[in-house]
């Protein structure tokens, strides 16, 4: 235990604290010490009436827990947000999403996608995404011009796309990304390995040599469908999660995203290599991808953390939506109302998004000592009364829209709904004219 | 066609009218008429400027569309909102809900239960919701007093509860509730007979022949899991939907709810008999019920509507949210990502809910002569930029809370999210009142 501090930047009062650690606790009459980036204590009201504070905020009727996790996104692609829906997988792609990013893919395309998709995403509660996509020195940099934490996970192809040539071209830039970020508080870097279907044995071998010397962390698109794992086992003769695990790439650092197709074979190989499965159940549902067996994976003691996937195939970021889904499918699928209770749907928007990431010695809890990234919901509105549990509340009832503050290492990004770093007004305005752009040239629906 | 009007009460300019009929249609440059409790005309705004207006609303970047019909619930019971979660079904029930009602159900439970009901449903863009619970006297005196359109289906049930004694006793209630009602423009009172294992064949005959002897719609929980289907063939030897048809209760009045288990000779008998479908999903999610099969309903011609059922288990009266997820679940359940396009959830959460409740006539689009009920949707914000196709972002990046402005019947009920007709904060103390008492009482979790 730390022993309390005398004095702190700021002290919020709140009626629940959810700290997420302990599993499934809510504080009542609970306040919380931010001093400089870190949660500096976090105690009985009563007790911190001592605390000499610059700033005190006094939120009655909220919720303060923390800031989301949102572990797989393509932020940019946010300018792409309804762009072509309720379309087949490939179709959807090859016909639409492929022929607009190749006309207008950039690093500006990035840089503005990204920011609206940062807008969205405080004012929906995260604190942290994860990102894979093309110009991720863009999103990189967008992140942390705007004080939002993310993992840039540096795509990685066979083939050549607007931002590199080949396997080792992408390796390339990706680490000197990481070098250019390696002291940034807010940003990390890892490995983003497309999927085994457009990075080949060699190139999967490369990044597991790489990612274990360099200790970095590998995100992934995974068993997305039953159709991917099929033809892999036709042509390969194996499921792409042996493959990786053959070419020595699963392990406590990767992060499998999707996963729908899960055999028992593949949850013992998920936990005894310590991997973890990133679930994006809204993505998989309007896509038509299949279920992510997520109570399965929890019982075997699999990491399992959430990600909404792009707004182009979402087509929102909000991850309390996300929570909900995830609660709701994993009974609908197996068939009982018990599975996925609401304190296991917030451990994997937040905790487990940490862990994933291998930040969750930093992040994903409010614990005293661990960065100052927390959000505030407001439940005092008609939607969210009455209150008999707070997490049934924040899982079941809200829908993102009740996120009325939010932190990130100690900053206040967002109060009273009102973002602190980003000029709504002058987004839109750039928005407006991708729009245009976008609306008229290849791939319009 | 309506020659256009030269005065009107009130003239909305917004920048995309979605009149849902015709199907898919979206006006850009619109506006939209309202003299009375009707719409008086919808005309290109070009057009408009001729009209003499006493309020001229002008709505840029917002949509305005029908009010959203809420085909299912049990309005009152959004004061058990997240009391007793993540419970398997008849532990939910017996251990907690029915003792919790048995201690505290009263017309004052019910008028605060649905006034709370009434306010979440308007700030999510409901303008019509359907009802069944105990005292709908009290629940259909409270959508009158509020301006609020409702279909009360009066319960029935083979025992006693706290509202009745016997079928024979609720259907006087009933009926009586209805000619007290039947000069009311908002409130409508039909048969709601609970289901057929909580009432036996000779009420449901007796029911279907009152029901057929006053052309009144019946509205009646049915197919909601495989187990009761299941028991049913056992004890009866046919399926539910079978015995209502050789009741005489299956026809163009009859609104089924739930549906989740649906064999193909079902599906035909629906279609044949022209009785309606109304889908859950979240509640059938919640409660790990089963998923409904919504596309090949509408394939044959079968109509389907949408409901929330009730906060408690939803925990929401979002049908926002509703259409989102019905058309995820449609894309995932059948496997085809083009199932349930954003379109057919459209028209399933507005003129599908009004044919149900056979107010086609009245609501459920925008059209002249029909009634006023309409909502502003503001498209402006960042979870809504940009914006390539209005319906896709209405279904798939809205959650509710974009809704700005309400008019029911002509009254306007919201305007800039503000209720017209109830105070919140009173409210809220009500509501706190109820919280305390039922967190102490029995069934409390």
């Amino acid at each position: 235990m730390m022993s309390t501090p005398t004095t702190v930047d700021t002290l919020i009062h709140a009626d629940w604290i959810v700290p997420v650690l302990p599993h499934g606790v809510v504080l009542e009459n609970h306040s919380i010490a931010l001093t400089g980036d870190r949660i500096s204590a976090l105690l009985p009201t009563a007790e911190a009436q001592s605390i000499e504070a610059k700033r005190v905020i006094a939120l009655p009727g909220h919720a303060l827990m923390p800031g989301l996790v949102n572990c797989h996104g393509h932020a940019a692609m946010s300018l792409l947000r309804g762009y072509a829906d309720d379309q087949p997988l490939m179709p959807w792609l090859e016909e639409h999403i492929w022929p607009a990013e190749e006309a207008h893919v950039s690093e500006e395309f990035v840089a503005d996608g990204t920011e609206l998709a940062i807008a969205e995403m405080i004012r929906s509660g995260t604190t942290t995404f994860s990102d894979m996509y093309f110009f991720p020195n863009a999103c990189a940099a967008t992140a942390q011009r705007l004080g939002m934490r993310c993992q840039i996970t540096f795509p990685i192809f066979d083939f050549p796309t607007a931002w590199g040539q080949d396997a080792d071209d992408y390796i390339r830039k990706g680490l000197a990304l990481r070098d250019n970020f390696k002291h940034s508080a807010l940003v990390t870097v890892v490995f983003g390995p497309h999927a085994p279907y457009t990075v080949c044995e060699a190139n999967l071998a490369k990044v597991a040599t790489l990612a274990a010397e360099l200790d970095t962390p590998v995100h992934i698109h995974l068993h997305e469908t039953a159709g991917e794992v099929l033809l892999a086992v036709e042509q390969n003769g194996e499921r792409p999660l042996d493959t990786l695990n053959r070419l020595g790439l699963l392990g406590p650092r990767t992060q499998c995203v999707h996963m729908t197709d899960l055999g028992d074979q593949d949850i013992a190989l998920l936990a005894a290599t310590g991997a973890h499965v990133v679930h994006c159940p809204q993505s998989n549902m309007k896509l038509a991808s299949g279920t992510c067996r997520v109570r399965a994976l929890l019982d075997h003691g699999v990491n399992v953390a959430l990600g909404t996937d792009s707004a182009a195939s979402n087509n929102d970021l909000n991850l309390f939506g996300e929570m909900q889904s995830a609660a709701l499918l994993a009974k609908l699928h197996t068939q009982d109302a018990t599975a996925l209770p609401a304190a296991d749907a917030l451990a994997m928007a937040t905790i487990n998004g940490a862990r994933a990431m291998g930040l969750e010695d930093r992040i994903g809890s409010l614990e005293t000592g661990k960065q100052a990234d927390l959000i505030a919901v407001d439940l005092r509105g008609p939607e969210t009364q009455p209150l008999y549990h707070p997490l049934s509340q924040l899982v079941y009832a809200c829908n993102g829209s009740q996120v009325s503050h939010s932190w990130i290492a100690g900053e206040q990004v967002m109060a009273n709904r009102e973002l602190s770093r980003i000029d709504l007004n002058a987004l839109t305005r750039r928005i407006d004219q991708w729009q245009r752009r976008i609306a008229t040239g290849p791939g319009a629906a």
